[in-house]
């Protein structure tokens, strides 16, 4: 999407056809900056560090890895070292895992010739696929936006709630919650963002609030606290987020603080949308309160903020008393009793066994 | 309740028994810092600056700046001066504008003589008021504590939620939520307490994790989001919450986020009470989301966060993009169908116009 004049993705390979440019996203929204990645321990330095985030961008920067391994040693033993040390850099990633799984069987029956030149075009497809699969949900997502937008007042416009960052730069591109959103904005239907800052590592307030602000779209940013107000007081026509993990159920596993939006949603009958790419549905889970572990993070992430201090400086500060401890559990799960619908690059599922088996009966 | 060793009150008349000394609350939960107030000025200073906070805090204080004015002049002139100057200094503020009619009231009648020392005694009495009705809340929602400790198995702790500060720093002492914990912890009854941060002021982070702390009651400071997790997965025996406003028909309206938790804890049968003194319910209203004006405060409120710094320093940084535009409603509405009961000095009510007339016969 736009940042100032121009379409960027997340991650781009440059002329020399070798080296890849990323977003160093540590650094939004304070500063924009694009960094060359040319060697494998610079890759892995990118997803383990966090240069770049969200599934599908880890899953296409690791691609890119295998391909840069593979210039200088594209022998059946290079190609498992570079799976272990980039598989290591975020072990429960589950898109890294199956970008290397990609990488490693589509080269293996090749000659060791043709790998490198391979791998380069392999990564450059998984990433296309991964624009396309967002457009696709962007376009299933857009049908939904345009009802509501036909239901409306001339000079209306359309108000669209979302939770953390499942935005383009967590892709390649579009994003999964955004890709409607921005395919809404493109066709000119007015849309407005509430961009829940999202606690405690604050991706909607640093991240969501960016994109948008980039692109054009306008938005508010609010606290995580302020979504049920603004339902009860008919100031929200949509909720749509992404989703880490969603069940053969269609329990959702997503940010934490999703659920209680989709409570608040439900409570005040504002449709709740989860834009879901299919490859993240876990077909061998069923309930996700009962069986999706919740990854339980530092509580360092709770008592201190990052932000930009008046001296223009990126600083850390502490909010709460030296010494206290904090719990940070960082995704829960939705039912899918609270959902209206799961937006796949198929079309829009019902939250259930048979509306997931309907779309995609070759899981059944 | 205690600091270190020492049991404090927000606010107490000095030996002189003229100034009165004050925790100056911007600071915590960095700072431990007491000012001495003596003059109206530094008084209308300490309520306007949020030196002290808190609906009944407010009011105490303003009941003393009114005797301190008395030292100088006790005409009626000078009554009506203090009450304008210290009335604009939170003119939303119901408390404050109740202790300066009530002191009005009180001291219009007497000889111009006596006023200073009256008003003196009088605003002991309503710290004292304070402190009894919240110990009343305090004894009222023990005996609720009690029947969940009794419920347990021998070791296990009851795990308490709460939204904000409705604590003793709120209040002279004990606090409205907090009393019934705090009265718990006195009997030795194992209690453990959720704290929610509270953003975008973080009053959870700064104050209540603070008291809890200098008090000895066992906490977990957690993000907003995080509370609808916790009671799905069994970790809450019970919500406490204050409030600023109660309707007629039990409807509350506290700090903006609450309205959320109660969702989840309706969703999860987890029982949600509010502790709620009885000054602070309006027989006027009847329906909460549509009768009560919701306060717009600031967008800089969400998009800066106050804490320490490396350095020692308290700092302010800026967590979204500049310029980025935040809506920061400060408080929501909670629906009575989803309270348990209301925790007042007199008792606990059902959240309905026939529980709260059954324990307030003289409002039917």
């Amino acid at each position: 999407m736009k940042v100032g004049d121009r379409h960027y993705h997340t991650i781009w390979l440059n002329e020399d056809g070798r080296s890849v440019d990323i977003i160093d996203q540590r650094w939004l929204p304070h500063e924009f900056r694009i960094e060359t990645v040319r060697t494998v321990d610079g890759i892995a330095v990118a997803i383990r560090d966090m240069w770049v985030r969200g599934a599908p961008l880890i899953g296409v920067t690791a691609a890119y890895g295998v391909a840069i391994a593979m210039l200088d040693d594209a022998s059946d033993a290079a190609i498992d070292t570079v799976w272990e040390k980039l598989h290591e850099t975020r072990p429960t990633a589950i898109n890294l895992r199956w970008a290397l799984d990609e990488m490693r069987a589509f080269l293996r029956p090749m000659p060791i010739a043709d790998r490198a030149e391979a791998a380069y075009l392999r990564a450059a497809e998984i990433a296309e696929e991964d624009v396309q699969l967002n457009r696709n949900i962007g376009m299933n997502g857009l049908a939904i936006i345009k009802e509501i937008a036909a239901r409306k007042k001339p000079g209306e416009v359309v108000n669209i709630l979302t939770h953390c960052n499942a935005g383009w730069l967590a892709t390649v591109d579009y994003g999964t919650a955004t890709a409607p959103i921005y395919l809404a904005t493109e066709e000119g239907i007015a849309v407005h963002v509430y961009v829940d800052e999202t606690r405690p590592r604050n991706q909607g307030a640093q991240l969501t609030a960016w994109e948008l602000n980039n692109h054009g779209v306008p938005h508010t940013l609010i606290v995580d606290n302020a979504g049920g107000h603004l339902m009860q007081h008919g100031m929200v026509d949509m909720v749509i987020v992404g989703t880490d993990r969603t069940t053969a159920n269609g329990d959702v596993c997503n940010k934490i603080g999703t659920y209680l939006k989709a409570l608040a949603a439900k409570d005040n009958n504002v449709p709740f949308y989860v834009a879901l790419p299919s490859p993240t549905i876990d077909w061998t889970v069923k309930d996700g309160v009962k069986e999706i572990p919740i990854e339980e993070r530092s509580g360092d992430e709770v008592t201190f903020v990052q932000g930009r201090a008046a001296d223009g400086k990126i600083a850390v500060v502490r909010i709460s008393p030296e010494g206290t401890n904090a719990a940070n559990p960082a995704f829960d799960v939705t039912p899918a009793r609270l959902i209206t619908g799961l937006i796949t690059e198929r079309g829009v599922a019902k939250a259930s066994p048979e509306g997931l088996k309907a779309l995609f009966p070759e899981r059944t």
